[in-house]
């Protein structure tokens, strides 16, 4: 394998980096790379110098201390330099980073991105980019913070079928989670709160209707089942509809609710969704609390592993883009080794939500009347859709209004919703509060 | 980097493997290698075929069909082979392994084993001769089963400096320990109970008394700290003093009782030790039951990271094993890029038992009488031993006989010994049950 311009075969006596973006992140890996640079030098076996930080303004205030002449607000700084081997982004979003990453590998620069948006929407085509030009592209922050998961799926675990993947991959939501659950806050109270304390941004949409979490599922999903698929593959809901009630119900049933972002294998076809779920109170997920995140894999061979840490936050990140660095480094004159790259591997279908076979909890708010449940029940019955559990609540003697918790056995997606379309028009069924699947 | 004899400098069109050992573990490589050989071709980019299949003894019935001809009783058949390229050696104990691995590693082949004993006594040695010869030697399988996380410390998570790895490594004593909390029983019964169920050999000493966990501990330790330690270097208590009254306890104090494995970088220095600990309810090591393991990793970066999964068995140390191997594989013609390289990491001193600052639980058999906790308060406060709680308990009035349980707040573990020795010979002691830290 030969590595185009730039590059000479073999490996240079020091390795240069280019770094584009100055955020939280990186910061942190500049910081990291001028502090440690004896010990990453020692770690990687040549000299390691951070050669050229791009950034959008130049004349802003930093929290770091750069060398001079260190900064540009010119990509090609970095772009063009033949001397950078190791192009690390850490911008976030598209625009122009995806760019900047597909140039960067034309160039022949090995690429240490934290970008989930870029990788779950055009990982395929960057890593056949990265092929084509015998370099290596590496993603470990993209996904998990601190959580050393994208790699464990490309390497350490390699020799595994992935059955499932079951996550919480988003900080944001699981911090708004279990404050609705410990402190019994409204769903806008937790919300604000989390604003507050800068663990979810003024704009929350991506984090609270679950689009983040979308994005790093398809990354891990990709890896896993070694196919190409779409943040549009993944089905989502958001966290915005549970109430209190919610989570004083899942309680007494002994469930704890967390949003999951899950994949799994069903007859050859993958199913991606990313929902809150009602998870039994004893399951390691649910004691996932707070910022954490945390991955469980269902391998064919090493059984369930599960992987928890910090998420997101400058450490955390810094942590897995720098693990990547020294990977990269440590990899240059060998083989380039890539994820995806199974012949046979592309061709998962994505099995539609309509298809899911999931337990249910359904709660009803109803008129207090004799016969409202047995007329509930009968179209679940119609629907072949089995009751697990009942509770009866909250009956307000001033409205005569009820509220009715229904667990099922399993059922299927599609036949659970068209009996709630039946039920919701029910006289004397007010309204269905929320629907959620049950994880066993 | 050129390669010794046996292997041409790149990478054969066909990878062979010879492979020492057909026990549970071997078995499960075997059939791995033969049921998936096409995926793993596809996986590792080039064919790859298990050549030969060392065993003791030919004649033997087995589990798992092998092709004619695999089979060998002569060690000589794999390591004088130079076309096997990959020696897999999951044979177990050190007599004959590490002189295979040896001869192996001399000859130019790469090596994957299972084998913690010979790595916790001389993993240093076959490391040093795996570099003079430019070849890997990988070890996934030696810690942990399925759970990833030899490679995480050597990759993944290489950018951290690591602050303490608290883990759960010994699957039959933590079995133990969980049908003692959870079922009453007593340490005997638990024992027999495990061995019924083939989760405890015939003669468990390696396990219960902590020397299979210190083997673990000191492969893990000598990767995080780039050190060189020696399973003597750990200081091992078992788990068989554990009697039904301290789980009791433990519980009533918000408690649990794990067997740890810890280690720990305390002012320049590594602290090594395997004990039973009490550790806080809600954290996430006291939610490990069974036979499950759990590491957890404190990096200066990632932070906490906790990773759980089953630590032994046929299927998941062979996730381990065929990982390792997808991942020499892949590596051949590349760099090896083995661990314990750093000029500055063998330098470690270790620091004594005696240095330890520990919380602790002191359980003592005492005479009913008045003034006998005054006597244990003015012992432990002439060490500077600063109690935290005392639970007085189970009077028998017939033999005036009480147990009192005391927790203590930081103190040294040589002051809280020198105490306890003191302590004893106070007349109205008239035993001290049971002495355990406290991990916060």
């Amino acid at each position: 394998m030969t590595a185009p311009s730039g590059i000479p075969n073999g490996i240079p006596a020091e390795i240069n980096i280019g770094l584009m973006g100055l955020g939280v992140v990186g910061t942190g890996v500049a910081a990291t790379l001028l502090r440690e640079n004896s010990h990453l030098s020692d770690l990687i076996g040549r000299a390691v110098k951070l050669k050229k930080v791009l950034v959008r303004d130049l004349s802003r205030p930093r929290d770091i201390d750069l060398p001079a002449g260190l900064l540009t607000a010119n990509a090609e700084d970095i772009l063009a330099d033949p001397d950078i081997h190791i192009l690390v982004e850490v911008m976030g979003g598209t625009d122009p980073a995806e760019a900047y990453l597909k140039q960067g590998l034309s160039a022949g620069k090995h690429v240490v991105t934290a970008n989930k948006e870029v990788m779950a929407k055009s990982g395929p085509e960057l890593l056949a980019l990265a092929r084509a030009n015998g370099v290596n592209l590496l993603f470990e922050a993209s996904v998990g913070g601190g959580i050393p998961i994208v790699g464990c799926l490309m390497n350490e675990l390699a020799a595994n079928d992935v059955r499932s993947i079951r996550s919480i991959i988003n900080g944001t939501t699981n911090y708004i989670l279990t404050a609705m659950a410990h402190q019994h806050t409204s769903f806008e109270q937790a919300l604000s709160e989390a604003q507050e304390r800068g663990y979810a941004e003024a704009d929350p949409t991506n984090d609270i209707e679950g689009i983040d979490a979308a994005y790093k599922l398809t990354i891990l999903a990709s890896l896993a089942y070694r196919s190409t698929f779409q943040p549009g593959d993944v089905y989502c809901e958001g966290i915005s509809k549970l109430e209190p009630q919610d989570f004083q119900y899942a309680q007494e049933l002994g469930f704890a609710i967390k949003s999951l972002a899950i994949a799994n294998l069903v007859d050859g076809a993958v199913q991606l969704r990313v929902y809150p779920a009602l998870l039994p109170a004893e399951h390691m997920l649910a004691k996932v609390d707070g910022v954490y995140n945390a991955v469980e894999i269902d391998g064919s061979l090493c059984g369930q592993v599960l992987f928890h840490g910090m998420g997101a936050g400058r450490e955390p990140t810094t942590s897995a883009v720098v693990g990547d660095l020294i990977e990269a480094a440590r990899k240059m004159g060998g083989p380039s080794v890539l994820p995806l790259e199974l012949p046979n591997g592309s061709g998962i279908p994505v099995r539609p939500i309509d298809d899911l076979m999931s337990r249910y909890y359904i709660r009803l708010g109803v008129a207090d009347h004799p016969g409202v449940l047995a007329q509930i029940a009968q179209v679940l019955g119609d629907g072949q859709i089995s009751i697990a559990s009942v509770l009866q609540k909250d009956v307000h003697p001033e409205t005569e209004s009820a509220e009715i918790v229904i667990t099922t056995h399993p059922a299927r997606e599609a036949s659970v919703q068209k009996a709630l379309q039946i039920i919701t028009e029910l006289p004397q069924v007010r309204r269905v509060s929320n629907t959620l699947r049950i994880e066993e």
